[in-house]
């Protein structure tokens, strides 16, 4: 079941992104249309639903949070274009497009990357926030910049390419994917936080618990779905990570131990929500979505 | 002639260069070494002189500044890490030493150079500032986002890119230089500036004249020495620019012309920090030798 605001925050975030767009300069026109390409071509905007979601449970306002929101995406987008380059994952296919190398050119895709990944932070701190003081505004550029880079996400992409063709553990395995994207999600419930005025930290605490446990079984789930589901519901070929001879949950532990793990992920996540003295409904929703998906 | 402070200052963002790699977790050890390669591989440490040397004359503390001089030593090293990658300059050396994606492969170093984008963030947002409060902080990360970024260096290497093997003019030159080079050494002052407890706009406008005229007399030179100077001295490929088919000062103007242009640049420096009331004899002491340089 579809949380009743996905498609509403799915909507805004992008509207937020094109205004960003629309407001750069035409210094160089294949560039800004590879950015744009990337940024605009859809996606579930999972890192913005949580920013919006998390953030109006905790009294912070919508457009304070159209900041955080766009940010998250705009670096998140900069990541799959570089992921896809030839040198990393070489993938042709991302969303049911050609990536971005493919629809431009290799040069363009790495620049297109590196813009995005200084717009997160242009977009991060020149975002006109109306209940955000200059300290907080600081301390999300603080957890962004972490989450995004050697110790986060660049860090767990380095670890996903060392262990291709190699012999993982599942400790392995479940240390890349909290780096690689279990960076992001749990940032985006951070900015939210540091969106609220009136910030607890034990409400932080329980948030970033959940993220922790949603953003494993998004993973754990995106590995059972590259067995089970199709190119063309995927958007990306069906299979490639084994073609790629990735380690997976199912290939570690068998498809329906798998299939467990995830569950008890889903409810661990439940949890850690069930903590919070908010109505967490839309969330609850969210993590149900996530773990039912089929793409 | 050099001036007295350079290996001083070079000495020192080195040190806090090598304290911020060493803080890093060893999450991965071969994209840190791949990091810490290029940041440590030396360079004449242009954009670190300048915010030391503009914030000590503005009254800044040295141990302010080593946040940004640290932060876009960071930013300008990952720019040379993806400007020597096969899609986009490809070249094997820089500095004398292997290019990044030669020392380790392409995989890396794209990663390298991503995670040092993030990393001049994290330094700048996280650097222990004694005089610069939040509000401050968060305008210098707003300068350095726009720098960095599309409407700056990114910007100016697609159009360096887009202009290879066309014909450009002199106008389309300059814009070229201005963001893909100019736009880093301009924030320099600038982030130096951000750094000064009593700042006087007028201040800024003529450091930002002076920087803005010394990137291009830096660029100017440089096509210069392509054609002047021996690979040895340059620890590049002498005549790479011709080889490459890229529009330079020399091949749009002539030798001569491409000289008195030099000239005319570095006048236009010393002019504008004439306009400044505070001993300029180190700034000035660095644009002769910036001109006067052999590599």
């Amino acid at each position: 079941m579809l949380p009743a605001n996905l498609p509403r925050y799915q909507q805004r975030v992008e509207q937020h992104l094109q205004s960003v767009i629309n407001q750069l300069p035409r210094t160089d026109e294949r560039l800004l249309s590879a950015m744009s390409y990337s940024l605009l071509l859809g996606g579930k905007r999972v890192r913005p639903f949580l920013v919006y979601s998390c953030g109006t449970l905790l009294g912070a306002s919508l457009t304070d949070l159209d900041g955080p929101a766009a940010a998250l995406e705009a670096l998140h987008s900069y990541s799959l274009i570089h992921d896809d380059l030839p040198a990393m994952d070489n993938d042709d296919l991302r969303r049911g497009k050609p990536t971005c190398h493919k629809a431009f050119d290799e040069a363009t895709a790495i620049l297109a990357g590196d813009a995005l990944q200084a717009l997160a932070f242009d977009i991060l701190s020149h975002h006109p926030y109306q209940q955000v003081g200059a300290p907080a505004v600081l301390q999300m550029i603080q957890t962004l910049a972490r989450a995004g880079g050697y110790a986060g996400m660049c860090g767990g992409q380095a670890i996903d390419l060392a262990q291709t063709n190699q012999q993982t553990s599942l400790h392995q395995l479940e240390q890349m994917h909290r780096l690689k994207t279990g960076a992001l999600i749990e940032n985006a419930v951070e900015l939210a936080w540091l969106c609220s005025p009136e910030r607890q930290s034990a409400d932080k605490e329980h948030l970033l618990q959940f993220a922790r446990a949603l953003g494993l079984a998004f993973q754990v789930q995106d590995d059972i779905l590259d067995i089970e589901s199709d190119t063309q519901t995927l958007g990306k070929p069906q299979g490639s990570d084994s073609k790629a001879n990735k380690a997976t949950y199912p290939a570690l532990l068998g498809l329906e131990p798998a299939k467990a793990k995830a569950q008890q992920l889903y409810q661990d996540a439940l949890n850690a929500l069930s903590k919070l003295p908010y109505n967490t409904d839309e969330l609850r929703s969210f993590a149900q979505y996530i773990i039912e998906r089929r793409f």
